[in-house]
């Protein structure tokens, strides 16, 4: 959107004087800071290639249509997809576009408000997750399910941006602007930096337990304990599953428990493989990659569900046989719609449930990437983004 | 069961005068043939081994016990589960035992009945399908899902037969000897050929629309217009269900609108494939064999479900992505329960609902199986078992 049409549009741009007495204030701009009308040169990380580093790098967001909202983003987490996208690791579906600034578990203070705003005020905290825009009116819209929209699903990096023409650049950066229908309410107390993750790893574990309806008591195997896995666990242990973790990770069987787990076990492990045949209503799999399944749509109950929610290429190991005896399921399931990621978000903060994370500066993503391929992370990075004030854009 | 056990378990045989004015009774034995007690020496077609053609073989049924009832078989359907059971096609999960009397699509007379049978009376017509007994105390088992019986389905012909300590042999025989709780009452007056094919190709097909809750007005796609699909088409028509038939035989087309579908595409039509993305709520797959899933998992609405009856091998083409994206499902499904099939027979009855079938004698079996291997078959071979009475056993 050019300045013309903003103003055209009647966007009211407002600086943003922060509210006293609000957490995280040491990220807030001055008071004084005029904001401008935008479009808003920021300072970003990102990769400029498929092998090459990421580093500092300098982008534009667009000026703030009258629905939009101009964040400064305070965290951002590091998810294991933001790998795959930077590397080109998904190039046969979705290849990536160069640079490219990764970032989905955003957590940002409003700056500024288009004047349609209703939702924001200027001060409060907002979160981004993996969506920032939609149609709006197909029918996985209209349901609260616009991750499926079927028309133009916007994702926060690496989609086509029908605003600017270009391709859209996620939450390693300086600022964003988002619509406000795609930005969630963040109470402004809660731990904001173990909010990130919720964004993408809570909401992507939460849905599939909302929509196959997981109840207390019943089983739930939870495959890869990582970023996504350790939310699962913490979300099913909240509504009273009885949760076992599958893991690759001698060294996280403890952990496993330590985070509520009932059972944690070896995935390698025939035996105990073996003894829970017929065990699980449902299974979630956070793995990022394939790896054969057969041995755990054995474990499912009747008429049980394996939601893989992390590999998306061919899927190994899914005879025919294993699914129709029991009447199994296997299916996918993407982050989820904006009011139930306004949902995991409440649930959380409600629970004082959080994300384990390991707090680290834009110097360090290249490391932090590599810890991650290396399952090094106990269980989630998350960028400062102050640390990104004052580095020099290339 | 021996002799000694079945008086010991209180079983009284009673001859069978078959009632006067029963449809079929030329398939009746006379009114005046003692039934004895059992064993019931009982001549069968079966195969010897993987390759030989099906030929007359002996076998025996066991004494009648308090629950059994003893059928003359008078028709039976012809399932691709036969061939490939038959000809050991099925050797990695499920191994031939030979010989091998395939059948489990069973239309009989009651002849006889055990001291403690409620729901049948001689010379009623009974119905088995692909089951013939379960553990009756699992969880599947008590709520109606015997099929998945997690201690001891029984299959109606190459199962472990607790019984007789061998493997249980099917319907292409003269009698046969089921629990009462396992046979199907077939209303007497209902076109009984016709009705075999309801015992697993109805029920396997009709299973999935309760279970995914087809309704009126939606759409569902049957991939596959054989024994299977044109019962699913039927069914789905009945329902009011917005039926498209795929299938790789151009001169199927013209069927599938007979039997009601509104639309039949090849499926190697890519651009019919294109037009039809996002369309239906729920696929049912009939193909006895795997075949490339990601072209059908395009067709599939948000939320949709891939339901495969067909295919037991290694599922191909089956993406992450593809189920990632719009959160669907690929699920198996195997008949149904008795309580099920007992409803899609009445529901036919109801309707009007049969099979289109070929009624055929026994010494066509091998011709007709090479007819269904080539797909020669519109839509199911039924065997009139009364071309079994005095063929020479081996």
């Amino acid at each position: 959107m050019s300045r013309r049409e903003v103003i055209a549009a009647g966007a009211v741009l407002v600086a943003a004087p922060f509210a006293v007495g609000k957490p995280n204030e040491a990220h807030a701009a001055p008071a004084d800071e005029a904001v401008g009308e935008g479009p808003f040169p920021t300072r970003a990380y990102g990769a400029p290639n498929a092998t090459g580093p990421l580093g500092p790098i300098a982008i534009e967001r667009r000026a703030l249509g009258p629905a939009d909202v101009l964040l400064d983003v305070l965290y951002c987490g590091i998810c294991h997809s933001d790998i795959h996208q930077a590397r080109d690791e998904w190039s046969t579906w979705n290849p990536t576009k160069y640079p490219c600034v990764p970032g989905h578990e955003v957590i940002g203070r409003v700056r500024a408000v288009g004047k349609a705003v209703t939702k924001f005020r200027v001060g409060d905290v907002g979160g981004v997750g993996c969506l920032v825009d939609s149609c709006g009116t197909c029918e996985s819209c209209v349901t609260d399910r616009e991750q499926h929209c079927t028309k133009r699903a916007t994702f926060t990096y690496n989609s086509p941006d029908a605003q600017s023409g270009g391709h859209t650049s996620g939450g390693y950066s300086d600022t964003m602007v988002v619509p406000e229908h795609f930005v969630i309410r963040i109470p402004p107390g809660a731990d904001l930096a173990a909010m990130a993750p919720l964004l993408c790893a809570g909401i992507t574990t939460f849905s599939p337990m909302q929509h196959w309806k997981l109840t207390a008591g019943q089983r739930v195997g939870v495959i890869g304990l990582g970023g996504l896995g350790h939310m699962a666990v913490k979300l099913a242990v909240a509504r009273k599953a009885d949760v076992t973790v599958f893991t690759t990770s001698p060294g996280k069987l403890d952990d496993a428990k330590r985070l509520g787990a009932k059972e944690a076990i070896l995935s390698t492990d025939a035996e105990a493989m073996k003894r829970l045949a017929g065990s699980f209503e449902l299974l979630i799999s956070t793995v990022p990659r394939a790896f054969p399944m057969q041995a755990f749509l054995s474990v499912l109950k009747t008429d049980g569900t394996l939601v893989n929610v992390g590999a998306m290429e061919a899927l190994e190991g899914v005879g025919g046989i294993d699914l129709v005896h029991g009447r199994k399921s296997l299916a996918g399931s993407m982050i989820g719609g904006i009011a139930e990621t306004q949902e995991v978000i409440d649930y959380c903060v409600a629970r004082g449930i959080k994300a384990d994370v390991e707090l680290i500066g834009v110097e360090d993503i290249n490391r932090a990437y590599d810890r991650v391929v290396k399952k090094d992370v106990r269980y989630r990075f998350v960028i400062d983004m102050a640390s990104l004030k004052g580095r020099k854009e290339s």
